[in-house]
């Protein structure tokens, strides 16, 4: 028997994937596990099997994967020079099936789907998990259904399309869309892994679990990771809780959640004290992969960075826009706006991290810039023309003046 | 001392950078490597480091690694199914930093010339090299200079430019400007990573490697890989050679090459026995990325192809979409026009492979679709609209009826 829990009643459940709501504060249940011995496999090549015992799933069967996980932890040498800042790492999750983290759950859901028999997943996104369900969704033979808003912008609506799923485009209120989804799915027997999906975020535990034996078997000092719906940074600190209670660290790290001024309600009620996330009226934000006005894992991120060691801050899309580039310029890589507000966030708060000059600092790269072309000005680009027979003297200009 | 060889006259010259190409036939060089034991190292955690012996490299400084390589090999069960081949798998090297199998030889040749205190690097390239280098130039710090033809579409200057290389948009013929790249690197001490340089092509290596370990140490039967310059099949055939040779493998798998119907000049001259390659007047694909007209490394391939087990074949635009939609509808793989081809081959040759039942068929996937979206378009994906209040019915249509 497995249970889902609320964390804000202490109440438990009978796992019901297509009910992940608390029925007495609506809040999402996340995944309890019994109390058993949990160990790492870290020879096994695939990122299931590596973390099996602490996802679940009881078995991972390779038949459904695409490749997700083992994503590389990048020491990024010049930007600690430039910035006289401790070790910075980037995990970066764009190595992943379809170039973002979101990869790490719809694998793990779509395995937790087929176990048990069920046939139709589907996914409200907005971008990015969406391609990803599609993709697994395809991988698996599954009927599998997206629900997008109906401004998504063409380059969005192709890398999903392009898996042929039912893909909708849904007119309306994307915050009603969501809750609707899942009577959808009660009534059509479609499991939505939506963002705050139980199953969905023991996915993302494996990110945190690679950051750990990427450091031989340390936890980083400081972890900054985007917040859109809270999924992401929930699923990174329930992966080190998870390594604090089996005694492989001795303290959590500092989770650093950051969000886009144009879209912070989380960041805002942090800033205020408050217990719960109200809803903004408008996100405006070219971080567009975390611009969700009305995050449902919103009160379960800010109770556990007011339990914990952490804090969630806002950043410009002027920084957003800077950070990234300053990652593509000195470090080679170049990851969507969401992903830069990572460095945007460390960058504010060098000062104080500045006084601890050993402490490693894992920034969570969550996806490909590739996936957000539109984003970039090629007016910001410097490019020179020149004929074949100027070539030569053009080149010359750049060695001796630059 | 190290050497560069030229395949076709026999004749070796000391490592030259600056000049990989023979004095007497004018073909590109390949590196030469001493009779020596080597061996894998399999735990070693960077690609550079568990093929060491085999590179063209001393040592592997993690400094400079964007995380290239270790890209997974996906067994594609449904598309054997639904064609009733062989075991299929996919070695998909959209897992690289910057999402294409150019990674992997801008690694080694980057580490190359740091190890020779080279500090000006450069390319001549269309797209994907282009980003390729820069990556790696800016993350290792090197004065990097891209060369790209005048007509690159906005897409591909806004992926190298946010690298910040000096980007030279260049008026004329593109094979000249190749050739010219090689004297204004000899003037101004830039070395040019192009498409055949003797040291990117050893970095492909890698993915064989890779395909054979994954492989449990065996050799798959077939091995498909899109063909342009040629670079790529070489390296992949060098890797078996290279096995071949160390007695890890009996016997060469059958290399498949294939090029897009409107760019085949090497599948040409394989077609009609020919023994060098005749450069093609107009290149017209949707495959941008292999529409090199006169490939620099084709004569090449063409005597490898005819010396060992392959062949060269070419597949059609039409093919290619085809192969596309396949790929991302079954497999949840979305790639490059140009990886498709891999497919269409493989597809084309159904009939002859079919009778062997139980060999290994890989298709060499080189990069992500996201690379090149402009080529897929919206009207041939299946989109559906609604209101939410229509939405439950809507899913019910989808439901029963289909």
């Amino acid at each position: 028997m497995e249970y889902f829990e609320c964390i804000f009643c202490q109440k438990e459940y009978p796992l019901d994937l297509f009910n992940p709501f608390c029925l007495d504060c609506k809040e999402p249940l996340l995944y309890q596990y019994s109390q058993r011995k949990r160990a790492f496999y870290p020879k096994k090549y695939w990122t299931l099997e590596k973390f099996l015992d602490f996802l679940p799933i009881s078995e991972a069967n390779q038949n459904f994967s695409l490749g997700e996980g083992n994503t590389p932890l990048i020491k990024l040498n010049r930007l600690s020079e430039k910035f006289k800042l401790p070790p910075i790492y980037a995990k970066n999750e764009a190595f992943n099936p379809t170039s973002s983290f979101k990869d790490r759950g719809s694998a793990v859901a779509v395995q937790k789907a087929l176990s048990m028999g069920i046939e139709r997943i589907g996914t409200v996104s907005t971008g990015n998990m969406a391609a990803s369900t599609a993709a697994y969704g395809a991988k698996a033979g599954l009927k599998t259904f997206v629900l997008v808003k109906e401004d998504a912008s063409s380059e969005k609506l192709l890398s999903i399309g392009v898996h042929n799923p039912v893909l909708v485009l849904a007119k309306g209120d994307y915050g009603q869309l969501f809750y609707k989804s899942f009577d959808i799915g009660r009534k059509h027997n479609i499991y939505f892994i939506n963002s705050v999906d139980p199953i969905r975020i023991e996915g993302y535990k494996a990110i945190g679990f690679e950051i750990f034996l990427q450091l031989n078997s340390q936890a980083p000092r400081y972890v900054f990771a985007p917040v859109s719906s809270g999924g992401h940074l929930i699923g990174l600190i329930r992966a080190f809780l998870d390594l604090l209670q089996q005694g492989q660290i001795q303290g959590l790290p500092f989770f650093i959640g950051i969000q886009a001024k144009g879209c912070s309600p989380i960041a805002r009620a942090y800033r205020l004290g408050k217990s719960k996330v109200e809803r903004i009226e408008k996100a405006e934000t070219i971080a567009h992969s975390i611009s969700n006005p009305d995050p449902p894992g919103g009160n379960i991120v800010l109770k556990m960075i007011q339990d914990k060691k952490g804090k969630i801050i806002e950043v410009s899309d002027e920084e957003i826009l800077n950070a990234q580039r300053i990652l593509a310029e000195l470090e080679g890589i170049f990851c969507l706006p969401a992903s830069a507000t990572t460095l945007a966030g460390l960058l504010k708060l060098s000062e104080e991290i500045k006084n601890n000059i050993n402490d490693q600092i894992v920034l969570v790269i969550t996806g490909s810039g590739l996936k957000s072309m539109k984003e970039l000005e090629l007016s910001k680009i410097n490019i020179c023309h020149s004929s074949l027979s100027k070539l030569d003297e053009k080149m010359k200009s750049f060695i001796i003046h630059k």
